[in-house]
């Protein structure tokens, strides 16, 4: 049995705090349960009244004899408690507690959550809340709905979970002339218990359920998260709105729900590696569920656009090109086919402008012929109403087209008479093609789809497993622990990157001038001297580095003023060597990766442009670690990193599969070694021949 | 007079080619002009009738004795020469040709496009189309309704102007849904004559249109426009989409109205250059009118967002922050007065939440002291229907508040039941305050009014006219003319830009090794060496730039190679000078400014973030020139250049005003010297000390 089963499909529930009270929560309550006709026992629980709107109301929860698979407590905040060990007399196991008062309100709120948390962990319950709106299950043999709130939704397969309470209510509000529709919906309220990892666990494997939206402003336990809800994304769409992505927006959830928002570009980063679909409003958010919902997910990325106006023809084609989707000229072929089922004005070059005068026929015979060509693999259809009202006959030809061409998807985007959206739901109630007025949003549909193919196809990709050399690393970790250094040097660093497969210059360490002589033989000018100290963790501040050293005299007077500093700074001892590097030709392409901790146990990786400009330009990207091929891929594609990794000025293009494989191999390392707290190269340098070299290192154990 | 007067404000319209034909052109033309109660004489013209629909009709343009302000023309394109004859015989000055089969269909419709072009030079008429969709104008006195297309649009302040026809059609479809309307529309068509130019010169001092909607997709005459929109939005917000952004989109522009769409990133600069909100999409346009055209500029940016629900206050918060609105905590002060207005659990710290159950006093109190309260700029009240219903009442308190505090802009976003919006109108018929489903949406609104202030207070600058050098630059361009040379020297093109007071390097040059030695003198080391040459315009790609040189011995060595290697590429005649010049010290901020003419006498500057990334990065910004005060702050804020213009790792930030000067000072010299073509630093380097420093220099002339 999953958690949710008897919340979500109680057969008996007890409401207590049931009222007669017109505008009470515990009425609005009773009434919500009783409109949507739910098919189960409802018990109302209040001493006052022996009945309440004509059905047996008891005094207490243990006075009812049969069995109860859920109470909904509406009763003020200080009674909880004591409702909550009756409860437990009645053994009731599932709870929701509608009642606020609790962590939100700070102060004795946090006490009496904190009790409340206790009683449920002592008595083994399931908890909902508190300090939410409560749930509901549209599934037609029970029709639940257990929520206060005045509007009952439009039924559908959506699964909402929320942690905003009233969010819920204001979206079922709008639900219909936004035109979605709901199976199932959790209200999250303070997740004292039921989070939304439970509801997802829940919501996995029911077949009500074939989109999940959220709206979350925190994540628990972001790794349980990570791997839940790739598994779920798999099997079907989950849209997430996070909030309190800015600094004054994480301030105000916290004042919200008392949850802490976290950094945002971990989320993001979290976000898209599960293919959760991150969305910045509702409208956008409902908008892609539409289309999710109704469309197959088509095989590339062509799109064909067919109108009977310019305009929005030509909108449509900018905003897909926005979307890297490819509007493509289609072939002579194609193109004289379509010359003979339009009208001579007409363009047939896609975008396909019919003109405004254009037919019923010249609608479904180009609409067919296009979607029957293998050089198309998505269809936008645009109408204007402008002679002749062919809106719903559209429609209907397309919904045949639509079963007749099942694998490729079509939205439309319509402008015409404000009474079509209802006309749609008398005379084409099962229609299922998405219908948006604006082409924009349209087309943003398309994009959609082919991310989640894209997602799809890439999470069949294995993560490769290294060759390494583990025991060099763990000599050196070793060592280092021995000495109580959390602060490995340079050296150690860069030796445990070569461990584990990096590329680097040449370079070797010396500490005597003898040493350093041997080392420039094989290392070779230009060179780069660095110290590598167990206490100078800034050793550019220092004075510690010296570059573009081209000649002996250059080099050893350089290598004894390092020396010499360190001997002056009393750091002498602590120096475990001088790095003498090959100087990187063409070093100006310069990127950086480091990997730091999230949370308490997670890490996350950055990579992008590096140098001196890495946060003047921010072109970094976040991931979870450890990295899958789909976050190495989005971590080397997603800024304009991917453009200085190309041929920059007749410096040749990097080898994207090394960086690729540098930052698996870190990821890997951090995977494999659980004291890393934290490691960076910065910089990894492109050579003028593309190579990608690792340049500086730093690691930090915990 | 206006130039449109009797097009759109016509006292008598012959109507060519009406026709009782259901559907046909000619027949919904005559039914919307009567239904839509012309208020002024009409007269069908059609051979074939002496009457349709009980109104006399004439059989040639030349029976009719009255006057005819404007004739509408809707015969086949291969007619319309004829009637164009007939239109002058009978003395008719204004005529709208909505026939299509012209210069869009390409072939003999461009010849007969041609044709007309030249009948209406000769006749002096005023012509708008051929192929578009008509005129509207919902003038009280008048009611002129003279195009065809099903609706009859929302009537309101909106004066909408198109180059697609047919989607003038469309937006008066959904204008009752989108709950906007028009005053008056010009569906612009081919634009022989009439174009966007002419309605926007007719708008100017038209009070009927308080805002101006433009669809384009080129624009003719860009210096033209500049001037002319600029003026306008000072007086009116202009609103336009400018389609054909991308490539595919040009295309598509091309083959829909014939017309080029020119590099985006030009129209982009020069859409806000103007002032001119740019939009990508009709539902941003609409939701941006009904703001404009309903709020008062803000002060400032801090916005106060009052809410029931916990949710939609913290995603408008995040989108506030987005747009760089201020969502400001309130003084303790503040704080302490909300918390006497509100319920316990409400929180007051902004957003203020007031929650699920907060009342109607609770919405009235708290907004009135926040629009009340002078650290609030803006208020954004989100109301969603949880327990009782108070949209309407929120509504109706709200616009009081809105008369008391008449310059604080609100906007509602409104999460309640379907009907809400057709209440409205019953109720609420003259409500202005604008109301959106979407917090999204609600909070983009603010962003706008915020950008309108800043546009007009930023247009009231002066450009400073700096004192320069003319008779240098005289010199060297009578020089190279007298040589036929159209590139300059780096040594001419510096000396021009030091002449116009861009800072520099010390620099001198040098022919002989004897100037040589006298020059780096002056310099000093480091210093950089690169050949100035009349004919070769990539110094790098030849190999004539040496940087870094530190010493005598090296400094006289790579002189004589340079000096060798140009005898020997043979172009040493064309020689005009090595360059000795300082080397910037710690040169890693690099940027770039250029000109670039556009179009066939326009100019555009681009500034950015230079270097060999100039590509890469793509961290430039475009404005016309001549460059205003607001232009040259938009290229040194817009990109991420403002970022390497900081402090960045210990390196002191430019003064950003030696920056704009900078830029300012290039744009006089193309305004000053016609003849030139193109020019550019690249790059600027910005040493350690911050010192903004022209390194290289080129121009180009005619």
């Amino acid at each position: 049995m999953r958690k949710l089963d008897k919340i979500l499909y109680p057969e008996s529930v007890a409401l207590i705090g049931a009222s007669e009270k017109e505008g009470s929560v515990g009425n609005e309550l009773l009434k919500r349960i009783t409109e949507f006709k739910y098919n189960g026992k409802l018990y109302p629980i209040n001493p006052k009244h022996s009945s309440i709107m004509g059905i047996k109301c008891y005094a207490k929860i243990t006075d009812v004899v049969d069995e109860i698979d859920l109470a909904i407590i509406a009763v003020p905040a200080k009674f909880v408690s004591g409702v909550i060990d009756e409860c437990h007399l009645a053994q009731v196991h599932n709870v929701i507690i509608i009642s606020s008062g609790f962590k939100e309100i700070g102060g004795e709120g946090i006490e009496l959550e904190e009790k409340l948390k206790n009683q449920i962990e002592k008595y083994n319950m399931t908890l909902v809340g508190p300090n939410c709106l409560g749930v509901f299950n549209a599934d037609g043999k029970l029709n639940f709905d257990g929520c206060f709130g005045p509007t009952i939704p439009e039924v559908g397969t959506i699964g909402f979970a929320t942690q905003s309470g009233a969010l819920a209510g204001g979206v079922f509000n709008i639900s219909k002339s936004a035109r979605i529709g709901f199976s199932q919906m959790v209200s999250l309220g303070n997740q004292t218990d039921v989070d939304a990892l439970s509801v997802l666990e829940q919501w996995e494997n029911d077949d009500n359920v074939a989109q999940i939206l959220l709206y979350l402003e925190s994540i628990k336990d972001p790794e349980k998260f990570r791997k839940l809800a790739t598994k779920i994304a798999t099997k079907k769409p989950i849209l997430a709105i996070k909030a309190g992505r800015s600094s004054a927006g994480a301030k105000a959830a916290a004042s919200h729900t008392g949850s802490l928002a976290g950094t945002d570009s971990y989320f993001e980063g979290l976000l898209k590696s599960c293919g959760v679909v991150r969305e910045f409003s509702l409208r956008e958010m409902f908008n892609d569920a539409k289309v999710l919902g109704n469309c197959p997910l088509p095989k590339g990325k062509r799109l064909a656009i067919i109108t009977n106006a310019g305009g929005p023809g030509i909108i449509a084609t900018d905003t897909a090109s926005d979307y890297k989707l490819e509007v493509n000229t289609f072939s002579s072929e194609l193109q004289e086919k379509l010359k003979t089922l339009t009208l001579p004005q007409a363009s047939v070059k896609n975008p396909v402008d019919l003109v405004a005068s254009a037919s019923m026929e010249h609608y479904t015979n180009v609409c067919e012929e296009v979607l029957k060509s293998d050089e198309v693999d998505m269809l936008l259809v645009i109408y204007l109403y402008i002679t002749g009202k062919h809106d719903m006959d559209i429609l209907k030809s397309l919904e045949q087209l639509k079963k007749k061409y099942p694998t490729k998807p079509i939205i439309i985007s319509y402008m015409t008479t404000p009474d079509f959206f209802e006309r749609v739901k008398t005379e084409m109630p099962n229609s299922t093609i998405p219908l948006f007025d604006d082409v924009q949003d349209a087309v943003r549909g398309f994009k959609l789809l082919c991310d989640r193919k894209e997602f799809l196809d890439g999470i069949k990709q294995k993560t490769p497993i290294f060759e390494v050399k583990n025991d060099v690393v763990d000599k050196i970790l070793k060592q280092a622990e021995k000495e109580a250094r959390t602060l490995l040097t340079t050296k150690e660093s860069l030796e445990i990157f070569k461990a584990y497969g990096l590329l680097m210059p040449k370079f070797e360490s010396a500490l005597t001038l003898a040493q350093a002589e041997k080392a420039i033989k094989k290392v070779g000018f230009p060179c780069v001297l660095k110290i590598s100290s167990k206490t100078v963790s800034h050793k550019t501040d220092f004075g510690g580095v010296v570059v573009g050293i081209k000649n002996k005299a250059d080099f050893i007077e350089n290598f004894n003023m390092l020396l010499n500093k360190c001997r002056e700074a009393k750091i002498e001892k602590s120096l475990d060597g001088i790095i003498v590097m090959e100087q990187v030709k063409g070093s100006s392409r310069e990127l950086v990766a480091g990997v730091a901790p999230v949370g308490e146990k997670g890490h996350q990786m950055m990579f992008g442009i590096g140098g001196i400009f890495v946060e003047a330009l921010k072109e970094v990207a976040f991931r979870p670690c450890p990295l899958t091929m789909r976050d190495v891929d989005a971590l080397v594609s997603s800024t304009k990193a991917k453009n200085i990794m190309g041929e920059v000025r007749g410096k040749k293009a990097v080898d994207i599969n090394v960086v690729k494989d540098s930052l698996l191999r870190l990821s890997q390392l951090v995977s494999d070694y659980k004291n890393i707290k934290e490691l960076d190269v910065n910089p990894f340098m492109i050579d003028d021949e593309g190579r990608f070299l690792t340049v500086d290192a730093r690691i930090v154990m915990k």
